[in-house]
């Protein structure tokens, strides 16, 4: 059983649940914009689903729904923004202008968030980046639920990466992945509904790999894609989002956090480039063509073309969400 | 059969076959002190086994052994080397000092090289800016053979992708990784002894699945690590080292190169942070603890272990070649 809704009634859902949470109106605002991005995109593990988990979090106080975020530069080149935890958004919102600026004037410029509460998708945080000129990568942590490589014991979080490239007047090139091998959601979408998830996606209770979702997710763990590679990937997420900017690692976070439903407070990590910087006038074109070239050969792919064509549709078809969800969200909007 | 050397032989020879093929004395010097450690830190595949490769580029004269790389600063936080068709190894003694000192100035800094031609190991490239207090990201590109995810063609280099974090007086941690699901030596050392390679190293020539490195490296193609998430960092890969910078991809690569066995006209992307412009004192404590946690879990190695074991032993006990690249050696050496 599901409901269609058309754009305009999901950020208006979104808006009434967070305020009647506890959020006041701007920091409603840049969760409800985060949301209603998400289903646009058909992005649907970071639309409304999400929404529950962050009304809990306002609910609890470990959100701060009327968090004013503020911006530092410690460095020329680093724009720092305490996030006052707030959700990650409005600490975004704060600091894009200040390191696209920045960014443009120096060539590179890194912005660390701290004291936030992660619960968004990356893309659409580096996508507006690119549309601004800029080369963008952004990382983050969670609380752990992945064991290292060669491990059993849960350590990582699936900490998401993403990156985007510019491509003139055509939508970015942009990826967005958990450096998990799947994301949490994936798997708890296995397990709803009966699938078996690939081998490698993770251990069950006695550090066996398993194909059953119900085994990672009870007792189990699970893994980084791409075996020890991939695991150095997750390592080097860890370290940026929290060693470098003093936020919380995920085995830190997960100590810490009240286990509302919501995310823990946590970090994020996020760098620009501009190529205009690095001396090659003819940068767009030359990337460009290469990325044609990639997209032209057979069996290729490249990230998010699914996105940009469900961007062109859902404004005019609307998006659909489980009635249950649906239900569960006019309650939270009271 | 085998040969043993001591280091100081490892440097001598080193520098007299690059010198006798047409190398002044600041490049092979150059290229030289990156030989020896690798040979030290029994990182063999870029010891004395890739000097031919140089000595061929020197005298096919793709390579230019009297090189003198110049630097320019683009915009405030960007190191731009003209390698001026040197190796890299030179280009970056060049390049180094500015990109610490603009590090630890602006907070963050790039380094881009153009115009070099990359042969050597990144990690030996970033574990000296993490000595220096810097986190270090580097990644260069080279000639196709690896088929993106999905596709049956070689489009991507190997692209190898190193970090370095620093951790006071512990050596740093270091990753270097290819970005294909191996290195091309790897494949190429399973060929020469026999040995099958494991599935998803790479595809025959009919563009199936195989464990036979032979076909692989005869007609096949070698595949990204992690599927389609390695295939997106490996692409990111490109458009940094390329695409940003201004320099050859891959497949560019390829087509302008002559073949002689040595590496193609290519460039490398290279960015440091520096952990005290980022606002939090206690950085070091905080990330060394986790890294300690991160060791200590069963089962888990730190990448870059067995290289500093070597490091402490191959003063005393010198290195062995086989016999047969000792003699080509000499005969290079002239």
């Amino acid at each position: 059983m599901t409901v269609r809704l058309p754009l305009a009634e999901v950020e208006a859902l979104s808006r009434r649940c967070l305020v009647a949470c506890g959020a006041d109106a701007a920091n409603a605002e840049a969760v409800t914009r985060t949301i209603v991005r998400a289903e646009q995109d058909h992005s649907v593990s970071h639309g409304l689903f999400r929404l529950p988990g962050y009304c809990a979090s306002l609910k609890s106080g470990k959100v701060d729904g009327h968090a004013r975020p503020t911006v530092e530069r410690p460095a020329p080149s680093v724009v720092r923004v305490d996030g006052k935890n707030a959700f990650a958004p409005l600490a975004l919102d704060v600091g894009r202008e200040p390191l696209i600026e920045t960014a443009k004037r120096q060539g590179v410029a890194a912005l660390a968030l701290v004291r936030v509460h992660h619960f968004s998708a990356l893309w659409a945080e580096v996508e507006p980046l690119a549309e601004a000129g800029l080369v963008a990568l952004a990382c983050t942590a969670y609380k752990p639920v992945v064991a290292p490589a060669g491990a059993r014991q849960p350590f990582f979080g699936t900490n998401p990466l993403a990156f985007a490239w510019p491509r003139g007047k055509k939508p970015p090139y942009v990826f967005d992945m958990a450096t998990s091998a799947m994301a949490r959601g994936e798997i708890q979408v296995a397990a709803r509904d009966g699938h078996a998830v690939p081998l490698g996606a993770g251990l069950d209770a006695a550090g066996e790999a398993t194909t059953d979702p119900n085994a990672i997710l009870d007792g189990g763990v699970q893994l980084p894609f791409g075996g020890y590679k991939g695991s150095a990937i997750m390592t080097m997420v860890e370290l940026l989002c929290a060693g470098l900017i003093g936020e919380r690692f995920s085995d830190e976070a997960a100590k810490l956090d009240n286990d509302d439903g919501g995310p823990p407070q946590g970090g994020e990590f996020m760098l620009a480039l501009d190529p205009q910087a690095f001396g090659h006038p003819n940068w767009l074109e030359h990337s460009d063509a290469w990325l044609e070239r990639l997209a032209g050969l057979e069996g290729v792919r490249l990230p998010g073309q699914r996105r940009h064509e469900a961007r062109q549709k859902t404004p005019t078809t609307g998006i659909t969400i489980p009635s249950a969800l649906h239900a569960e969200l006019l309650a939270l909007a009271g």
